[in-house]
């Protein structure tokens, strides 16, 4: 396996930070100390009394830079776990690991540089000279379980960035303060949108008016544009009787991902981890002619899954969401095509309203099955190989970029995602198209067709902007709080100079409220340029300030946080334009 | 205490077909005869081998008509536990009464009619000449376990509806008739509304598109009437931690309606009966000042609350339900009055909308505590004094007829309920206003006031359309089915006399969804009469007929469910018209 040139520096990075720290404490237990995404670390367990401090740090990376100067090299060399035993006699870490390679059979090897040694698998680089000092870092400090086990001891784990050139150093911590800034947990609770509470539970955002109206605003809109497009918005219930996931084939592979059952009348229900079977249901109320179909059932679905509370963040990671989904049930293959070409036709219009870019902001992953995999694959083979090529065959028709990605498909068949990645750099599933050809099968969904006769259907399942909780956070962050007006939690602050004008500024208010439009008047104590500032902290797309002028003139003196001074107009007017720019 | 002179009449019924069936099956063991709302039952169990049928009511009833005639008198006789138990030796049942009525030290009375003697505690008429024989008839025959107890013997229960004159009782038949064709369950299921299905589970509706779009339209309406009244719409989750609700202090008081708890890492979450302490995390989530109140904090809340089995009932009593909540945090009693009113207001708005008039579909009723009852009030004697006037007040002021009644509060105060009945007559809660002087003192919900001083809250919680299950329920009967246009799930249903019309009849189509319409096109292979009656059976308000005149004449010809034939006219007139009377 070729090792990347950079994995290489950051994992030499990680000798060079324990030998620096054996150097200022000599004492010191080695764990492990692997390259990671951005750097590398070490955890340590330090001797009594030792617990390294910022400046710590400091003193650190100056050694390491010392070291690296020195052009050390790694000397490779095998050896019997005899030795190994006696050689890190000392490190009770070390010698848990040399047990474990022995008992898996595997060669030990260790790679000495200077004076130090360590037990280790390799990938270095040949010399420390290829390691640019100004491109690393040493950042922080943290506690690791020892194996990442909460059974275990806590070690300390010392982090570093580390690249090739100090310019992708700097780069790279840029994009992080960036990043910081726009994460939507901190814009979350700095705009208001939402909060947590611990005595409500982890994990269960509470949403304010603010984050409740960009909500209701997304969601009118998908489902307004989803009703256009012939979709059937339907509701059914956030519960149901375990026998539903049994009925449905979900139970054995989603099991884990549920919680646990609620007790009503001796009878098990649990909070729906998915909407498929429901909507299943309610297809079978009667029964249904092809001209029906396609029938797209659509909901904004609340689902539960369950999420270690290690693993919570925020609205990405919560335990409750509400998905976009639908389950299009179509007469057969060729419907269900144009069915997914239509699901993506629907996708693209979205993204675009948000201002996303394909190839830029988001690409599509045709994610395939495993025929060789029947524990989490649904076993048919021609069923997988059909469903893959007209997925693949949808994409190529509409002349759109995509990678392939095996093993990332459903288990009752292949997908097409979308995926996205945040701020962080992390890749996610934002949205989805699946092709379905288990679910029509077990609930025995079917239809008359034009010859009378009772037919099998095919069933498309499609979130058109992901979970609301998500896109949320995504746009959060996307705009960096910045919303465009049509999803502005407040889309005017009107700012009264004095109390003076308190009153016609109050008139203004309330005809722009029954405009229909999101306006907050600012009656505080506050100055004037305490009132600006607050308006600009809140990222309000419009502000108008009212003072003598525009008392007199019956006008509003309009300020866009995006172009600066607009001027002054009627009110009228600037209720014109605002309602054409949100149209 | 007195007993009216309907009730006696319908237990002297009770008697009468105890004596008729004792004549047609003398083997028949008798448990009790009662007198109920419209009639009276009497509960037998037949000798083996007999079930009476239609018929044999019919012959049972003729045979009390007879036993009237006669004018038989009810003779009471006070006797002995000994006495008791020799007369009525064959019958297990009176035993069984027999030794509950010693055990609780009751006196034991029988009464003596002709030949006929049973055991009873009287309430009868003085002679059976009081009976109209053309007032009462034998309706139908049910099983009832003795006692109400599921463990007990299955008994058969013979009704009757019995009224003072004949009239009356045509009048109730014809009534219960209209309630039968208005029945929610019914309609729903005629105009495809809602579903349920045995694997979801009971009492856990799955609504249609048709359906959804009512819960859709009245959702939205309510939600922007409630911005516009300057409510502000939060989301909170539908689960929470059981320590909320022990520190709300709801759970003991409600713990018998909550469900099972649901074990998440070994905490235990509850689905939420009620969302004020919900709201009221999010209210503490940062300090406010006197000027911000009061708060009025909005939600569509999805309520969960325990309902036995065989108390479910349609959309009226489900497993869960959304209501259209409120809780208005204010600085005291002066805001909380202004804040009674101000939703008393939206209330007669919302009413009003749906065409409901007060005193005729609606009236208020004071639901008072009762200071004597710590068990089920918050013992509090000031503050339920001081709420209870000021709810008086709030209701005198705005020259409102209301009842007052005793113990109908809350636990944490005193509330305005608006009392409707349903088609059945039934009298039941829709929406509500309540007084809370518990639930800021146990979350310490406070604000600074303009002394600079942290205040006390005083709460209001309110519906405003209550539950929107129930709220539909009620609209269907009200409607009969037959929505307003606003609300219609289907507003226009286009109907193409043949196929040769079904490309013009699609253009139409595709203009009206463009305008927002809801419309429908039937394409099928029916008949044009048969196309007609199926749109007049769905209740649609419109229904355009599209022929060759129209397709020559670029016109549609416009049926309107209420009005008749309304003509001809463009397609861009009928969607003014349209859009004008659902403005």
């Amino acid at each position: 396996m070729k090792i990347e040139k950079i994995t290489k520096i950051r994992h030499s990075l990680a000798h060079l930070l324990a030998m620096a720290v054996l150097l200022k404490y000599p004492e010191t237990k080695l764990a492990i100390g692997p390259a990671i995404d951005n750097g590398f670390y070490y955890d340590f367990e330090f001797p009594d009394g030792v617990s390294p401090s910022t400046d710590d740090l400091k003193d650190l990376q100056k050694t390491m830079r010392k070291l690296a100067g020195k052009g050390l090299t790694f000397d490779e060399k095998e050896i019997t776990a005899k030795e190994a035993r006696e050689m890190f006699a000392s490190q009770p870490y070390k010698l848990e690991l040399i047990s474990e390679f022995v008992k898996e059979g595997e060669k030990l090897t260790t790679y000495t540089s200077g004076d130090f040694t360590d037990l280790c698998k390799g990938g270095h680089t040949e010399s420390t000279k290829e390691i640019d000092p100004k491109a690393f870092k040493l950042t922080h400090i943290a506690g690791a379980y020892w194996k990442g086990d909460e059974k275990n001891k806590m070690l300390t784990r010392i982090y570093g960035l580390a690249f090739e050139t100090p310019k992708e150093l700097e780069e790279y911590i840029a994009m992080q303060e960036e990043a910081k800034k726009r994460d939507h947990r901190k814009l979350g609770k700095e705009l208001d949108l939402f909060t947590f509470s611990d005595v409500v539970g982890k994990g269960l955002p509470l949403w304010t008016e603010r984050g409740a109206t960009i909500r209701r605003v997304l969601e009118r809109f998908i489902v307004d544009e989803e009703i256009r497009r012939g979709y059937k918005h339907v509701i059914t219930p956030d519960i149901a009787s375990i026998e539903l996931y049994k009925k449905s084939g979900h139970y054995p592979y989603y099991k884990d991902s549920m919680y646990a059952p609620i007790i009503i009348d001796d009878e098990e229900f649990m909070l729906r981890p998915m909407s498929c079977p429901h909507h299943y249901e309610l297809y079978l109320r009667k029964p249904h002619s092809y001209r029906e179909l396609p029938i797209r059932y659509a909901e904004i679905a609340k689902l539960y899954r369950y999420e270690q509370s290690g693993e919570l963040s925020g609205l990405i990671r919560a335990r409750a969401f509400s998905l976009a989904d639908s389950h299009i049930i179509c007469t057969g293959e060729k419907q269900a095509k144009e069915e997914i070409a239509g699901a993506l036709d629907l996708i693209e219009f979205a993204a675009n309203k948000f201002g996303l870019s394909m190839g830029k902001d988001y690409w599509y992953r045709l994610s395939l099955g495993d025929i060789s995999d029947d524990k989490k694959y649904f076993k048919d083979d021609n069923a997988w190989k059909g469903a893959e090529n007209i997925l693949r065959d949808v994409l190529k028709e509409r002349g759109a970029d995509f990678i392939e990605a095996k093993k990332e498909a459903a288990f009752y068949g292949p997908k097409i995602d979308i995926q996205m990645r945040n701020v962080n750099g992390k890749e996610d599933t934002a949205f989805t198209v699946q092709y379905d050809f288990v679910g029509a099968k077990r609930f025995i969904l079917s239809y008359v067709n034009n010859k009378n006769k009772e037919s099998e259907c095919v069933v498309i399942h499609r979130s058109s902007i992901g979970a609301i909780e998500r896109i949320v956070a995504f746009l959060i962050e996307h705009y960096a709080g910045a919303f465009p007006v049509w999803l502005s939690p407040i889309q005017v602050k009107i700012i009264p100079i004095a109390d003076v004008h308190n009153k016609y500024a109050e008139e203004i208010f309330s005809k722009l409220l029954n405009s229909d439009i999101r306006a907050e008047i600012d009656l505080s104590n506050e100055t004037f340029g305490k009132k600006i500032r607050e308006a600009k902290i809140q990222k309000t797309p419009y502000f108008l300030v009212i003072g003598d002028e525009e008392v007199s003139s019956k006008t509003v003196t309009v300020e866009s946080r995006d172009d600066g001074k607009v001027g002054a107009m009627t009110v009228d007017e600037f209720i014109a334009n605002i309602q054409k720019e949100t149209k």
